[in-house]
């Protein structure tokens, strides 16, 4: 009979790993010791998990060396610590840099800004074949949308009923994440703040003039990264949108029209389902917490879902806002034409209502599909004007 | 009948894209033009490409606004030239500041070199269980060979026989192309280099022990770049590896019995095929010439080949030449667990010769697939020691 007690208590707290002397524990031995348990299988998985995450440290590879092998191996482990704090070192300089050059950049934005907005206005004069008396637009309009548009994958993202309320961007802008940024813990003490780290990661700002869309006047994207050098995504959080009544662009209304014999006023039965829209940008894949169980099939599915969310938002923070205007003329995407993006599987588009199809009237949905294609034109709003961009 | 002189003159040279004129001319009357050349497919396709080329300028798409609104995007344009010459400016720094730290990192991995090749060694006493009077071997054995085995996607290329040249390779070295690095052309008069740009990209360096493999000490890889900021492949080279007699691990050789009724002393008919091999690192894909027609499937494996062999050096680069001691020790590959490699489509490895498969004795290839676990041990090299890396 194997004594449990002595099994854990021979197991290292994590805690252990910078005790020098944890290297010695065998991990055979511990191997061993557990095949012992061999019907409590629970308590084995949850052991060997604890083991796992010692692997580094208790896999007795470098204890295995010669003992002169060993003192070099440490030795070079000494001048890993001093590149790493060196390393530390230029990360904060990049780091500095690019805050130093972002504040630079800073009011060549806020003129763009203004011009897009129409609160700034510049000289000018009609050329040959132009109507000097034609009124003229406010400011640049459908600057955003266009340029969002022009880009392939971003592009995919935008559907045409999407487009009705795009045109009411005025402008996106960028800046790093603080301390600020991290999710409210109500539990925190004030106190707690000071000590916390800047968090690694960036936010998107989405500036929209007043619309019939939704309240808000600035929708914000901010993503976690795990890692300042390797674009590791932690997670990401978007706006909750406050949709105005009916507005929802990211849901689709199924009408079911009422059964033969019902009372003529009846109201129609409605139900609203997930619909594809650029705003699901806001809505991002959510990370489970480490206690949840997925299966690999779910793993990949949500992995590549945050690949897509990180790969959309550094595309709009490292190549749109940058470059808008090149991205909102065109010209910006024929440098585009040696990358290769992927694209997301086509979702089949079912419109399943209690399994009664015959009856459905679904009309909401027609232009919801995202465009597969650059620049067609359409709109959602009849009385607004299809925006013009670039055609392809 | 058109004028076919008249055609080619209305086109404008790409020199006219910086001619304010060139704005007016009417894509739609060209391709009117253009079609009216119905049985000349080939110019029709020479000048459609050529029209192509130019389309961003030609869409008249900035041509088609109002004309304020045409004079606000022509400010935005000249914002958008300070940003990008601040951008230029910012890059540049970043390059100096990089460059600045390796020559920081320099003597660190100066010291690592010497200590792993035995040239320096440091103060060491046997702890318990140690044997005092154990000869040492020296520096540290294997240490390049487990470190790139410690990662997944590179211990993936590494095939049991490479094992063998593997553990003669003392140290992996970077740095960034300099002007020395383009590919000479004969025909180049000295003063052209002078006017040269430097290019962009970098080089790896994999130094050797004497070997019985191949004659070179030195062997590299170098990775130019089409972008300072993005990191798009324009083409790689490697070193055209002089294998001594019978060693070259990247072919492997098809024995065929001489038929019955032959000489007894007949030699054995050989062949040689193309084989997987870490070694094949440094025959990278070729980048056809752009008037090579390639079917898109050609051009689809070509990227994904490209995009493979950026991404080996890169991780080279990146990640185990930085932090090469918690590779070998596999301590650096608990914190790659988030990240998610794709693996390369595993190749049919047929042993077809002459259609003659019961004949064949391809024992040479026994060995030769790539192991797709980490750490497995073994070894090509009967008296050689199989390296013995972490298990995992």
């Amino acid at each position: 009979m194997v004594d449990m007690k002595e099994i854990k208590d021979s197991l290292p707290d994590e805690d252990d790993a910078n005790d020098p002397d944890f290297a010695h524990v065998d991990k055979a031995e511990m191997l061993k010791a557990l095949g012992q348990l061999g019907n409590n299988a629970g308590l084995i998985g949850a052991l060997q998990h604890k083991l796992d995450d010692l692997v580094g440290m208790s896999s007795g590879f470098v204890e295995s060396l010669h003992w002169k092998v060993r003192a070099r191996v440490n030795a070079l482990s000494e001048a890993q610590g001093e590149h790493d704090e060196l390393y530390g070192k230029f990360l904060e300089e990049k780091r500095a840099l690019e805050e130093r050059y972002a504040k630079l950049y800073a009011p060549l934005y806020a003129k763009r800004a203004a011009i897009v907005k129409g609160e700034k206005d510049v000289d000018a004069k009609p050329e040959d074949g132009d109507d000097a008396d034609e009124e003229a637009p406010k400011g640049v309009p459908d600057f955003w949308l266009c340029a969002l548009r022009n880009h392939e994958l971003l592009g995919e993202q935008i559907t045409e009923k999407d487009e009705g309320a795009l045109k009411h961007l005025l402008d996106i802008t960028s800046r790093s994440l603080t301390k600020e940024d991290f999710p409210k813990d109500e539990d925190d003490e004030e106190e707690d703040d000071e000590e916390e780290e800047e968090p690694i990661g960036f936010a998107l700002e989405f500036h929209f003039e007043p619309n019939d869309y939704f309240e808000d006047a600035v929708l914000s994207k901010k993503y976690f990264m795990a890692d300042m050098d390797d674009p590791i995504l932690e997670h990401s959080e978007g706006t909750d949108i406050a949709w105005k009544q009916g507005k929802n662009l990211t849901v689709k209304v199924l009408r079911k029209k009422p059964k033969k014999g019902a009372a003529k006023n009846a109201k129609p039965i409605t139900k609203t389902e997930k619909t594809e829209s650029f705003f699901n940008f806001f809505s991002p894949p959510e990370v489970p917490d480490e206690e949840a169980e997925l299966d690999p099939e779910e793993v990949e599915q949500l992995q590549e879902a945050m690949e897509m969310d990180y790969e959309i938002g550094a595309i709009i923070k490292d190549k749109i806002i940058p470059n808008a205007v090149e991205w909102f003329t065109g010209e910006a995407n024929e440098d585009e034409d040696d990358e290769d993006y992927s694209d997301e599987d086509d979702e089949d588009d079912e419109d399943d209502f209690d399994g009664d199809d015959s009856d459905e009237d679904d009309s909401d949905d027609e232009d919801a599909a995202p465009k597969k294609g650059k620049g067609k034109k359409g709109g959602a709003d009849g009385e607004e004007k299809p925006p013009e961009c670039k055609q392809q």
